[in-house]
């Protein structure tokens, strides 16, 4: 199967959708790869840094003649957007996205195709600390996952199809069941993110009764490695906790109880059962692999 | 002022007390070092890499000649460690530490010396992922910070020859008192160390109820900062959670009421008050110097 798109359609051209664009036109896996989006100064320079060929601000537009269509936008705004453009889209026509929450968001997207267009569920696994186009790169996924997420909805061609976009991106691609993956993500992304915000409140709040402590100055590698994702996007991480509302509530519950019990021990001075639970911890961590 | 010990001891020559031997030896800043320790083992390898110019097992024999006593073993060993040998020290001697933990170590090390020995608290911040005395370097301190934590009994002339020390050492040498000293590091470090070590714990258990969970597979760049401080060393933690315990116990309780906010929003779909906090935790840590 050789993958060929006749035009496709990236709405929201960011980092992600941007850099998609970018490997759709130099591998020339479409004849053509049209961007929408609101901020035409963005879409200006997808077009130049050569993410897009082209830029329309019509959806429906867009959309009409696309066998395929990204859709790379914030994970709330999917069923704006589906509810504008999807009866425009051709029998057919494969609608994949990129957000990082799956489950629910899958059921609904799939619900709004029409007949004969086909949606699959994606979620590349990549770095976002920089936005926009123009952070957009052509290695951006390269030994990155993408885990995609068929149901028993899903067209076997055109999950095929996304498949082997992902892997024209360099890309480890995964397959899993969208529930499945938002229990999954939840714990080691969503929860480390809600912890990280949570840290630096928390400091914030110690910081009105240590008079002296300066949170920027004081800071060590600990610090700076446990709140690192605390920098990320607000409006990004407010609707993944929303989206993945169920699951997020149940592992930050999970970690009040562990927290809980670090306390209780530490106030009662067991030493043994600090050191037992400490031991745990440090056993798993050392099981993951050194990256770079 | 020349900066010259006569005879300098260090009890416990791991990663910092043998970079410490190693810049007093390198830098000529003692006629003789001699290290004291429990492993024959490590003290022979301090020996060959320059730490020390010899090693005694008994500490009695080598303190009663020192004119500097580095006390460099885990904070819990401090009352052995002064009980057997403090009476054996010489007036005019320095005691000086490198815990992690000052304020009541601090008071309870000044009530062991002797009348005539003076007693410096001293804590440098310098990274330990590799221990003993073949990790050490002479470099360790270099535009690191180090905190000396001086009270109402701590003789000027002994503080300043500290400080001389450390700066000797390339360190960026601070004053604090010894209980806000573990107020502001129980805060910025043993917080974020807690957070961490509970953090995996949580996700162990969050493994039990998510089949095909694989924490070491799954984690992503996030997870692994959130918990790269969990491999740290469990018995050293055990130590400076006990040792600390007051302001430790304050501060999880701080965390534990944060991340009960940040969940009861997520509940409650307060999507503005998610945001609001979040960009709260960001605009703080985006504060940070960005360190190498």
């Amino acid at each position: 199967m050789k993958l060929h798109f006749d035009q496709a359609v990236i709405i929201g051209v960011g980092l992600i959708g941007g850099s998609l664009g970018m490997i759709l036109r130099r591998k020339q896996l479409a004849s053509s790869v049209v961007g929408v989006g609101r901020r035409i100064e963005n879409l200006k320079t997808a077009v130049n840094v050569g993410a897009i060929d082209r830029y329309v601000v019509d959806s429906k537009e867009a959309v009409k003649d696309a066998d395929l269509v990204i859709l790379a936008t914030p994970v709330d705004t999917y069923e704006r957007h589906l509810k504008e453009w999807a009866s425009c889209l051709r029998p057919g026509a494969i609608v994949t996205d990129v957000g990082s929450v799956k489950g629910e968001l899958v059921e609904r997207s799939e619900r709004q195709m029409p007949a004969g267009v086909h949606f699959v569920g994606g979620h590349p696994i990549a770095g976002k600390e920089k936005t926009g186009a123009a952070a957009g790169s052509e290695d951006l996924f390269t030994g990155r996952r993408c885990i995609l997420t068929p149901t028993q909805q899903t067209n076997p061609q055109a999950l095929e199809q996304i498949q082997a976009l992902w892997q024209e991106a360099g890309a480890v691609v995964l397959t899993m069941d969208p529930q499945l993956h938002d229990k999954i993500l939840g714990a080691v992304s969503h929860l480390p993110h809600a912890a990280a915000f949570a840290l630096m409140t928390a400091l914030i709040e110690i910081r009105r009764e240590v008079h002296g402590l300066d949170l920027a100055g004081h800071s060590g590698g600990g610090l700076r490695d446990t709140t690192r994702i605390a920098a990320s996007s607000p409006e990004m991480w407010r609707d993944i906790f929303l989206w993945n509302r169920e699951n997020v509530v149940a592992w930050i519950r999970a970690y009040e109880r562990s927290l809980g019990e670090l306390r209780q021990l530490i106030q009662t001075g067991d030493a043994a059962g600090i050191e037992k639970m400490l031991e745990r911890a440090k056993e798993e961590r050392e099981k993951f692999p050194i990256r770079t």
